[in-house]
């Protein structure tokens, strides 16, 4: 095998541990140095491809790489840019190969979601086509754990915990306000079409702990008079209750209950705002005093509080994807399989890219309860692995130490290119 | 001196070190037992003491007691409710000296911010006038850092860590993204009058790692021109930029940039939702893409990344109350006075309850830059060490183990009392 150089890029959304997925794919080349050359970053991810913006990460020192681990957010920078189909965007695939052919690039991993794995798959087979060599790895990555055969996805875990931890600390604080102030609050979190960032909000309860805790989920037809009727009856057993509203939840009419209109490059609805929306309705029909809270990038980015068992994933799986390239491997993407729920064992596995791109895997109904309003057991055994351990970032002066890497530019060899 | 119990109270918002306080206050009351009998805590704050809803802390572990000192939220409840004053509202306070004379209370620690303070003083008062013997101690507390004297308040330290950490995440998030999708983050943090919190933001960029962000006070005018031109240079300037605005901020008008028209039972107007109006504003005018937070009960109650000197400030200072009163004083609050910033020296002190009920300590104009949305390097000194050192919880399965107490209530001596 000759040695060849490979690009690294980060897509989508990013996490508080995508870069300990890059991490991992840096520091297994560099133990493989006998077949693996440079390893290339896009700076800001496929775009840094496209334009020929490529970032040499053999600039930064171990140290600098290690301290990936514990940085979140995307070091290379990320972007939202889809590739289309290939007879639409041939010009872009063929661009692509011209600027892995003009660096001598023979891996390409790109860690990403759905959209990505979908890009990736495109790019192995025009390879193919073309006749230049590329072996096109996809490290999964999405906060929404929406990838299909992947037992989880990495970055999941990690707001899983923070959503766990946040609701629990809110609901202890409703409790203390409860007799005189604050009856209800409700806190906003991310996922878009799949509500597995809500369910965590139903780890915060568990036998030790128990708390009262209404979650809405994207999957369950928002029905007003239901939500009502469960905040009166929980507030009037317990004094008060928190609602963890998933950003997509809709109304029996299929529409978003808050919308703001706005879409991303990938064509999405750009979500926010529901929180305000349920808490008002709260305080309108039952007249309890509320507060509410959006989490937002504040829950993707809280490194501070991130899953050990999240961060073990992103490593490994980035780690897999440089050794399954080191197979001989191909459109395909390393994946966590789940051995067993108590002990959490796991390994990693492949999975096959075709069988991975542009499919979502949403909550399983018998995930959520019967009222459409909590976790059930099942749910709750195969969340509560995900956000087990800590693994606390360094500090310095009360801040976490967060690497900036040196980004350095890998000269130019081709011409301009417009994106 | 005769042995006397004491009588503990929380009000107010409650913090993520609050409970240390209380914990600082029974364990030192349990070391002198020759001289303080039970410690009683009141149910949900001083309406415990109105209806003679005590709790009896004795009943509850050494190692429970111990956990408060890791448990955010307030173990006993809390409560808004301010005395008013002592003519008006004579038969409260004519009660609160019953139940205490009911119950052989000779201490009183009253956990709180400025109302409290001022309810403390006038109980002292009352105790003098009717001949009932009554140490009034005040132990400080609140997150918005107001009160005078006092160098900082036990529960600002953490939230401002919190908001320090999570802006400086997010931060990093809106870098990775900017290129191509979110190159504005608005998140909105607590601070009625004071932008204390808010300032906190701006230690997330330092010389080690600098971020662009810009922070919206309470206690300079909003205007709209002045400041999206500095979001529009930031962005022009570094790709992306963070704003933190606190829910005080007021436009020229003097009206608060977002009031729900809610006022809580002390009367005070009870915001949010400032971050969307600010964050549309920026969309509208320069069209960039947005993301919004509301921080909201997560900051105030996030023990997870509580600040190590601000729980060993609360904890000292429930202790110093205490001590206090063996000592014989009487309206008085022990303080936190800080002897030096770099190495940070700081000791207990005491100052009288008169020169602190109802004064408010807003932030010096010379904290705040000359432009209004930054910190000063003087504003940098007196905040960064508040922020220092971790002080993480104990876990299990992943999520931390906050203590609940039995808060095993007192049998009644006296007749109803309608508060």
């Amino acid at each position: 095998m000759a040695k060849k150089n490979a690009f690294y890029a980060q897509s989508g959304g990013v996490t508080a541990v995508i870069n300990a997925s890059a991490c991992g794919v840096i520091e297994t080349a560099r133990k493989h140095k006998d077949k693996i050359g440079k390893v290339y970053a896009g700076r800001n991810g496929i775009i840094g491809a496209l334009t020929e913006d490529l970032i040499d990460t053999g600039k930064d020192s171990a140290a600098a790489i290690a301290a990936l681990r514990y940085t979140p957010s995307g070091a290379f920078g990320s972007c939202r840019f889809k590739l289309k189909g290939l007879e639409e965007n041939k010009l872009q695939y063929e661009r692509l190969i011209e600027v892995f052919k003009a660096h001598n690039i023979g891996y390409f991993f790109y860690n990403g979601g759905g959209d990505s794995a979908d890009t990736c798959l495109k790019v192995s087979q025009l390879s193919e086509k073309l006749g230049y060599p590329i072996q096109a790895i996809h490290v999964p990555k999405t906060v929404d754990n929406d990838l299909p055969i992947t037992d989880c996805c990495p970055g999941f875990g990690s707001v899983a915990k923070y959503v766990a931890v946040s609701v629990r600390e809110a609901s202890f604080d409703v409790a203390s306000m409860a007799k005189t102030s604050t009856k209800v609050f409700v806190v906003e979190v991310m996922g878009r079409h799949a509500g597995w960032i809500a369910a965590a909000g139903g780890l915060a309860s568990d036998k030790d702990c128990e708390l009262p805790i209404i979650i809405l989920f994207p999957e369950i037809a928002f029905n007003k008079e239901k939500f009502l009727a469960q905040v009166d009856a929980t507030v009037k057993k317990h004094g008060y209750c928190s609602v963890v509203v998933s950003e997509g939840v809709k109304g029996e009419d299929g529409k978003f209950l808050s919308d703001q209109g706005v879409r991303d490059a990938f064509g999405h609805a750009q979500l926010g705002g529901v929180a305000p929306v349920v808490a008002n309705m709260v305080k309108d029909a039952l007249g309890y005093k509320f507060h509410w809270a959006v989490a937002d990038y504040l829950q993707r980015a809280a490194r501070h509080i991130a899953s050990r068992t999240d961060v073990e994933q992103a490593y490994a799986l980035g780690k897999a994807a440089v050794e399954l390239a080191l197979k001989g491997e191909n459109a395909v993407m390393p994946i966590i399989a789940r051995l067993s729920d108590k002990p959490y064992k796991w390994k990693v596995g492949v999975a096959q890219l075709k069988h991975v791109a542009n499919v979502e895997k949403m909550m399983p109904r018998d995930f959520i309860s019967k009222d459409g309003f909590g976790i059930t057991d099942k749910c709750r055994a195969y969340l509560a692995p995900l956000i087990k351990g800590e693994d606390y970032p360094f500090y310095k002066d009360g801040l976490p130490k967060y690497v900036r890497l040196k980004n350095a530019a890998v000269p130019r060899k081709l011409g301009e290119f417009k994106v």
